[in-house]
């Protein structure tokens, strides 16, 4: 039975290589620009994205070596997310992965700079994995993905709870990525269609559990266990699952889309038991 | 002869379709961001680097159709730098093409989002184009190319004048994504190494003669003609190839890398005509 942190453990020193491999060093020119790239990057993230990547490669017999293009890719682009939504503009949040975000630990200007360079170096690494790929990370984090979700988020900050809004919210500021990850995972091992789709349905139900989960912890975690400010999506009048249908509703529909995520991996038998171990972790982890 | 007035303008035409094809409605949620997207491209630009895409691709023999995508990548990433050069916490511009910038005509942070997911129908529009154009585009824009020349912009404004830096930031800033532009067509048109490499060299001299034109003509246009606040430069202290060499030697500068780039086409003969006409008018323009 493979351990969730021990995944994740070993897809992270994969990660870290993979985005070391890909990334200029501080003293290359500009290196305060660099200098923030970064400090965003090896902040000790979970690198649950790059883990999805690595373990839906290996479900479809793929080689670990084929999977680290899209392993930085995903945590590229992951980042720069989280570089500008903690923006002054955006959530206005000091505090990222138990440190200064980073506009706080540079400047205002050089977090914009640094969260643009790093989506292109995202798309440097996934054109690695070829065309396709791209294609998969734009359609899912662009103005139809990630983007549109942070955007609806923001639109929707205090307004009355709206429970289509919530899940559109969810599907696209977060669930399309780690969809994405899956699909990067399935192209990296050359994925039937079939195995493609299913890993992508997994990503999909993932990721909304993942973002329930999210919200979950936003009230019952502290900043010591969380690394960023608990509470904030309530103060600043977040949508979110718990405030849209209460806390009880919230772990029970994180615990059904993990089921949901376990299911889609039957095609797969023993190889499948990873994700499925990950998809139990998303839902349980108290960080 | 060809005219580089009716080349922009044809150029342009097939430019606003290709982009057409690829923005959704500004009724698709999230409404707001694609507003925004919308408002910040279609706002009648020059399209010189689509026109670039274009005669390039034409230069090698390729058909206009092959190149469409080319012409909305290098767009939607200019039209992306600039909506994030302009906000307040980097040049903090309120015009731009004679009209308010896109974080005044709508907010910070959804002119933020703008830009993000402007890149991200970028490098969807480049993967059009194969693996290839997207490394391309993506080393020519990332943290070496464009974004890196903008932190040193902004890292050396009110520094004493620096002649090596400057050549830096022209390169980085405004070359990279012309001589990208070059390189895209050359790829949509299916160019030998060799008709490449000319076109990359055609499209670094043109950068350059375009940059020391822009600085130029921030002293020398008005707001009317230049359709953004001229003297803005000079006022910031921004290092520009006046301020370090003086507005004859620019003068001089500027029509060389115009010759240079002409220079470069010999090889395509008839084929490089359209070109070279668009290095007589970057230099002699008056916006």
């Amino acid at each position: 039975m493979p351990d969730a942190v021990a995944l994740l453990t070993e897809a992270a020193a994969l990660a870290e290589a993979a985005l070391e491999a890909r990334l200029p060093a501080a003293t290359v020119e500009p290196a305060r620009l660099h200098a923030a790239m970064r400090y965003a990057i090896f902040a000790g993230g979970k690198r649950l994205r790059p883990a999805l990547v690595l373990l839906a490669c290996r479900a479809v017999g793929g080689a670990d070596a084929a999977a680290a293009p899209g392993l930085a890719a995903v945590e590229l682009l992951h980042t720069y997310t989280l570089v500008h939504d903690d923006l002054p503009a955006m959530d206005d949040d000091d505090l990222r992965r138990g440190r200064p975000t980073c506009h706080k630990a540079f400047d205002e200007a050089t977090a914009i700079l640094a969260g643009d360079a790093l989506q292109t170096a995202a798309f440097a690494a996934a054109a690695e994995l070829g065309a396709e790929a791209v294609l998969v990370l734009a359609r899912d984090t662009g103005s139809l993905g990630v983007v549109g979700g942070q955007q609806d988020d923001l639109d929707a900050e205090g307004k009355p709870p709206d429970a289509a809004l919530l899940e559109r919210i969810h599907r696209r500021k977060t669930a399309a990525l780690i969809r994405a990850s899956c699909e990067l995972g399935a192209l990296a091992g050359r994925a039937t269609p079939a195995q493609r789709a299913a890993l992508a349905a997994y990503g999909e139900a993932l990721g909304l559990a993942f973002q329930i989960a999210d919200d979950v912890l936003d009230v019952t975690a502290t900043a010591a266990t969380l690394g960023k400010t608990p509470g904030k999506d309530a103060a600043q009048g977040k949508l979110t699952y718990v405030a849209v249908h209460g806390l009880d509703a919230a772990r029970a529909e994180g615990a059904r889309q993990a089921r949901l995520a376990q299911e889609s991996l039957v095609p797969f038998g023993g190889r499948g038991a990873a994700l499925a171990e990950l998809a139990r972790f998303v839902v349980e982890r108290s960080s």
